[in-house]
């Protein structure tokens, strides 16, 4: 027969599916030895087939029986009995630890009766009342459902007739006569009667602890953080004990390190005369370990003795809950504790300095998003503030300037000196300058995902968007947001790690670990030694021995996407080991959109082939740069992408222009030469139009020209002794043919080129796969491929049938919060569906050949979870902004650490 | 060894693969004991190693030898013999006919001695030195790579050097002449002299037959027609006959039945004195074979008996070549003969009646696409026409109207009795009133899957679409192509089934086997007997029998899209078992557009509530109206799908509507607020953006109106005695908790609208497998969905990532060109990547969801070679426009046959 009741001494820290993660760990106190009050574990078997089936098993209340009666012949107290009474306190305790569900009701088995006794034995009968006062109001709440309002109103005008100033000086009196209000408003509310059987009071709260599980709001979380709905959650029950007995009775919270800094050394509050919830809520102050020593020392060095213990056992940091009764020290709880990313660093390698942990484990005790955090200046938020508004966290880091509307202005104050934040309705390609000059990017539209956010990030550039409650005049150059007007030149700071926007500047405090990152250890340290930082130097030196073990651990290759040689050398820099992704589209902006223009305008073939000839040059002293800030490392060229028409201007822009015109009797020829051309390059869906390999293949000379341009930079690197290893990539590709028409044309090129320098090329050329059909007939493709780089971007508005530009902003909060998205599909990988077509092409792929080169250049490609999912589908290398290359490398090593 | 040469009298017609077609049938006729002169062919093999290996098998050239000693020993005549020359005749021969490979050489064998022996024997020295010329010009041109242009010049110089009219006119002497002339030209041009020897003549026009398998032109019909590269000509090598050797002497085509009407009988053309290609080329005027008969009726007698042979042994038309060569006939080639739509049905049917063949093979001899031609009515070409311009055959007929620019004339012109062609750049939804008004489309933009092509399939009427020279000034009211310039009220006639358009009105011939399928045998056989056309009575009746056994044969359910109570109507009477799918976004055009906007642009939920409100007995009137008519069958009812700013007037329009007013200082309010809400609403790509459950999900009480509609509908019509079938089918879902929400929110609301009027209802509720993601996951979207119907449209979208609207004009016929495809995806499901995720879909849905019901109810429904595929993957039914619901009854029912 199945035992669903433990004893707290019968089970240990292993048993978390079974136990929960807060039995499981009481468990393992007590079979350490250490002072756990005596206390058994309702099993999650319990509880689920409480779920499953409407009640709880036929066996539970029996061995909640015995259990109970083991607790009594322990304490030679028993529960109910009214002159000394055994109390317990009642928790949930699910594997992990889950906001929304009912959590705890102490006090349980007190009574009408054994109140009494509890006055009389604990010598302090207004302790024993508000004991009572707070388990009604806590069951009558979490367990009979009523309004906990009424009791905090009852209490409080009780305060107001004694004409005291909190309830801890309330009265013997005063808290009797609260009791029977309580037990009033338990009858009119529920309709029943607050339970004076102690077992009943027991019966009642697992139940209601059990039900919790299926709350709206547990649901949720658990939907959000992907944890299984069928887990269902133990029930803990614990012999009582206080910390409010008086001057030698206390509660504390300690941490075995700093969890803020990670310095070495215990750490923790103690309040005398306390509860534990009295420490959280912090309504008193606190005192240090330090004062607790000198307030009871032999309590203070059982609890140090125990905390080494429990930190040696459980090799990590501990977060630990205890209490003193009397002059007697009990352990309450521990868990590995929660830490902030530096410490999580630092702790990590303490660890195995002093031989506790190996530098693998470590490795899995800190992560991506640790990382980047570090790698971002922070304001430095001890200073007051003021909030301006907020938006989404879009890309981290603290920006502070001068606000400006357009890009012109960006560049042109930037350049006088100025510190600008570009605030946009959302940007667009052209507002790439501007975004280059300011130090942040506030938008009032657009996702994580928009066009803002992705070049942001590429950029390291701080950015909030989608502020939706600020309203753009961008024509009157100004903001406003709840009332507040914000003009050109007023200073903003933005948090992009929060998504919080406020007004003036807040002082910012740079980031050494980014130093480090991308200036190197010596310098690093340097700068910390000089301001005497030691915690930095550690920090520092913690980071650098983490990520070596990554990078030396790692299957993947890290590259990074870099449209120009800065971004190149600062990839390099950074760690990049190739090009996964230089955009040529970005080599189009700028001065030479005219050249563009031209093309598109051109009425005659030759007119065409003229413009293209001048962006030869261009191109090809693009592509030199890049191959000598790469040189010795591959780097992906991507032949042109977008639709040719987002080079012109807006085409409802053109048609207000020629309009007014019109109607003012005038003509603007410019206008409606430039609309005839928009016009006719019109799609209602550009995202599915016109672009990629189908441009190549319907606009004579455009794809020649760059893969001319390519060729030639090699053969001139080559020639000038480097070492040029380009890649041409072609896009959207949805068929073997596209790819084999233009690797056709361009192989004779490159043969021409090479017969014509006297240099031997050899350029790879490979498609992204980035539509379903590419993924599905990927075998096919891979005959004529010599790499896929998988455009997670693309591919997941296809698969989705969502483009990220419109359906971000609208819907994609209600999704999240519906429970359809665990998280944005274009922030960590749809494994489900894109992932599949991804893991398809790559199988399909490599069955036709065998060799080929596999890899990812969606934004996905920095995102740590994926990163784990394309280790595991054997990609060879993942290519993602510069900034973060970093974050890559640490999760390619932990993924090849922890997946071994 | 392998055998690379085969008598004709060693093969039979079962092999083309090996003989090629024209070769089997050679074989065959000469297995039969035809008179077919003597001659062999080489195999396909030999042609594929010749391609594989760049030379001929080592054993080729002596079998060939081999074969022509035996060609000789039964001529009694040598080839290359100075007196009496055997001369062969050396053409290609291809599993399928083919052009763009070379085709035929005659007279091999003459060389400047052989050709005085010719001149002797056939005591015809004219004859021998055209027959030399001839030769010579065919082979320099075709073997030899000469500019077939010199030779022409070259004869039209002799033609006038001897003054005479024609080359026939030229005497002997000029054709010695003429002869040194082209052994000249080939010198000089290719640098080899024309061979002497007549082995080497046949080797390299063997030679040249088997390279030229892979010409351009003959690679990209292939790709068109789906023929694999693979498979190689065989080259057929025939002892010459002639019948240009005097008046005994002549050639002829034939076949069994008119191929044109297929009234039974013998039917064909011969000319006296004269080759084949004489009678193809129609210089001279033919004689029937009657006048044949009583020419030479020994021949004559011998050729129909040889015909009636041919028939009953190939049990189908057969077209065949014959020559008599003084007095001797020969049986040049023979083949199952192409046919018209009308003669394919009759046949068919005669065969059966004839005993031949049965009705299940009768089925095999015809196809959808001819149904279709047979179903809409024609011009009568007899009438002399004026060719206006020609676009895209987009939706088939004649269609006759004067001309309207925009819809509201077209229905108010239609009102008042007139014919109308409504002629628009492109269309839109709110065009659809105009285009039901009409009994033509014409537009300049958009491809065969555009709006207008889309929605007048759907219609049934006559289309002509991206008509591209032509220039629409819709405000001018007129139109230009080629210098033409019409306007409103003109009449045009447009051919939908060419893509032709004419000025003027071309008189129409209505078609009697849509009268058949729509009002019925009788009615349609009535008409044909008031016009005493007995053709047209046993086209009917063929057709009905034909169809009567593909209704009894198929597995395939086939229902209509309909959106309304007539096209249910309609499609009922078409055979339609149902309604697949009903696009309720086409009840809320017209004047319930108003209601919309208020939905869109309400300010606070109780005014969209209220204009939900208003909807509601809308909504419901309409979906009792499409119950009562489909009362019985099931009806398919889709939410909502297109985004709500489709219902508001265009962006670009409302900008320079307030511009224009700001410019000339005033202010346009209405515009105003409507830009307003267009901006909110903005999206870079609909077609990804806010739409179908999304917009269920996003917008409150949407979908709910919509359901609560469907539901009362149904109580209503089963409270008044109906038997309504709803089927409630949920758009563009991704993820299997997008269809659970709507879905738990619909039989929560179907439960109460049961209890509420006391009629149980059973809706089944489905989604629509419309996105890559939902294929992917369709196991998990299975288990909460009643059935799934696949909508291929949008799922060809997101696979290829290009949406119709866009792309089919910018790039689609490159992209046919190129070979990319065979056929538009749009119109011809795409096997290897959207039908594969077709494929996965259903086998994974079915392995969750044993019983779930599968069908598709995209354009593809109704197109004959993606219904066979849907037959093939196991769906139960198609979906298709009304108009084509007999081709896909028609189509599933061969699919049921052919594929058993």
């Amino acid at each position: 027969m199945r035992t669903y009741v433990y004893d707290f001494s019968e089970g240990d820290r292993t048993q978390k599916d079974l136990l929960g993660g807060k039995g499981a760990n009481l468990a393992e106190m007590t079979r350490l030895g250490l002072p756990v009050p005596p206390g058994f574990t309702i099993t999650t078997e319990a509880c689920r087939e409480y779920l499953a089936t409407g009640s709880e098993p036929a066996t539970l209340a029996g061995e909640v029986n015995e259990a109970l009666a083991r607790l009594e012949a322990v304490a030679g107290r028993s529960i109910g009995e009214a002159e000394d009474p055994l109390l317990v306190s009642v928790r949930s305790g699910a594997k992990f630890s889950m906001p929304g569900m009912m959590d705890t009701v102490l006090n349980v088995g007190l009574n009408d009766q054994s109140v009494m006794g509890l006055a009389a034995v604990s010598t302090n009968p207004r302790f024993a009342w508000d004991s009572y006062r707070r388990l009604i109001q806590m069951f009558g709440k979490t367990v009979m459902d009523v309004d906990g309002d009424l009791f905090s109103d009852a209490l409080d005008e009780a305060v107001e007739a004694a004409g005291v100033s909190g309830d801890v000086e309330l009265d013997e009196t005063s808290l009797c006569e609260l009791v029977e209000r309580f037990k009033r408003i338990v009858v009119e509310e529920s309709g029943d009667e607050f339970p004076q059987d102690p077992r009943r009071q027991i019966e009642m709260t697992v139940r209601a602890v059990f039900s919790s599980w299926n709350t709206e709001r547990a649901t949720l979380y658990r939907r959000r953080e992907r944890i299984s709905d069928d887990l269902g959650t133990a029930v803990n029950v614990c012999t009582m004990v206080f910390g409010n007995l008086g001057g030698t009775s206390g509660s504390g919270v300690c941490f075995t390190r700093d969890p803020a800094t990670g310095t070495p050394g215990a750490y923790g509050d103690y309040l005398s005369n306390a509860q534990g919830e009295d420490v959280v809520a912090g309504i008193r102050n606190t005192l240090s370990l330090d004062e607790f020593r000198q307030l009871d020392s032999d309590s203070y060095d059982e609890l140090l003795s125990n905390m080494d213990l429990l930190e040696s056992h459980y090799r990590d940091l501990c977060d630990i809950e205890f209490t003193v009764e009397r002059g007697k020290l009990w352990m309450l709880q521990t868990r590995v504790g929660k830490r902030t990313a530096s410490a999580a660093f630092r702790i990590a390698v303490q660890l195995v300095d002093e031989g506790v942990i190996t530098i693998d484990e470590a490795l899995g005790r800190v992560d991506g998003a640790q990382l980047a955090q570090l790698m971002f200046p922070q304001f430095d938020l001890h200073t007051p503030r003021t909030t301006y508004t907020h938006g989404m966290a879009a890309s981290p880091g603290a920006a502070v300037g001068r606000v400006v509307f357009d890009s012109a202005t960006a560049v042109q104050w930037a350049e006088r000196g100025d510190k600008v934040v570009l605030l946009r309705k959302e940007t667009n390609p052209d507002d790439l300058g501007g975004m280059v000059a300011s130090e942040g990017i506030l938008t009032s539209r657009g996702g994580k995902t928009s066009h803002a956010a992705v070049v942001a990030r590429g950029l390291g550039k701080t950015c909030v968007c989608g502020a939706a409650e600020m309203h753009v005049d961008a024509e009157g150059r100004s903001a406003t947001a709840n009332g507040v007007t914000i003009h050109e030149g007023d200073v903003l700071s933005i948090n992009g790690s929060t998504g919080e926007v406020y007004t003036g500047e807040l002082p910012v405090v740079s980031s050494p670990v980014f130093c480090y990152l991308e200036e190197g250890l010596e310098v690093a340290l340097a700068h910390a030694d000089a301001d005497d930082d030691i915690e930095t130097r550690e920090l520092i030196l913690a980071v650098d021995r983490v990520l070596a073990r990554a990078d030396e651990a790692r299957r993947l290759g890290v590259r990074a996407n870099a449209d120009k040689a800065p971004d190149a050398e600062r990839a390099r820099a950074l760690g990049a080991e190739g090009v996964g992704l230089c955009r040529t589209e970005h080599m189009f902006l700028g001065d030479r959109r005219v050249l563009v223009e031209r093309v598109i305008l051109a009425n005659e073939p030759h007119e065409r082939e003229e413009a293209l000839k001048d962006l030869l040059p261009l191109q090809r002293s693009d592509f030199i740069d890049l191959l000598s800030e790469m040189d010795g490392l591959p780097c992906t060229i991507r032949l042109l992408d977008p639709p040719l028409h987002e080079f012109l201007p807006d085409h409802a822009d053109l048609r207000v222009r020629v309009a007014v015109a019109e109607a003012t009797g005038e003509t603007d020829h410019e206008a409606e030469k430039l609309l005839a051309a928009v016009e006719r390059l019109h799609e209602a869906n550009p995202m599915l139009g016109l672009r990629g390999v189908r441009l190549g293949l319907v606009v004579p000379g455009l794809f020649s020209l760059q893969v001319r341009a390519i060729a030639e930079a090699c053969a001139q690197r080559i020639q000038a002794g480097g070492d040029a290893q380009a890649e041409i990539m072609v896009p959207l590709v949805g068929s073997v043919v596209e790819l084999q028409l233009i690797r056709d044309e361009a192989e004779v090129l490159i043969a021409e080129i090479a017969a014509d320098t006297g240099v031997p090329l050899e350029i790879p050329i490979g498609t992204m796969i980035e539509l379903p059909r590419a993924a599905l007939t990927a075998g096919r493709i891979a005959e004529t491929a010599d790499f896929f780089s998988f455009g997670t971007n693309d591919l997941t508005q296809t698969t989705w049938g969502f483009s990220r530009d419109d359906v971000e902003a609208a819907f994609f909060n209600d999704y999240l919060e519906k429970g359809i998205f665990d998280v944005s599909p274009f922030e960590t990988i749809d494994v489900d569906g894109v992932g599949e077509l991804v893991r398809m092409a790559s199988k399909r792929g490599r069955e036709t050949h065998p060799g080929l080169h596999l890899g990812v250049c969606g934004e996905h490609g920095g995102d740590p979870e994926s990163i784990h999912f394309f280790d595991e589908v054997g990609l060879d290398y993942v290519s993602c902004s510069p900034f973060r290359v970093p974050i890559a490398r640490l999760e390619a090593g932990r993924s090849s650490i922890l997946n071994r």
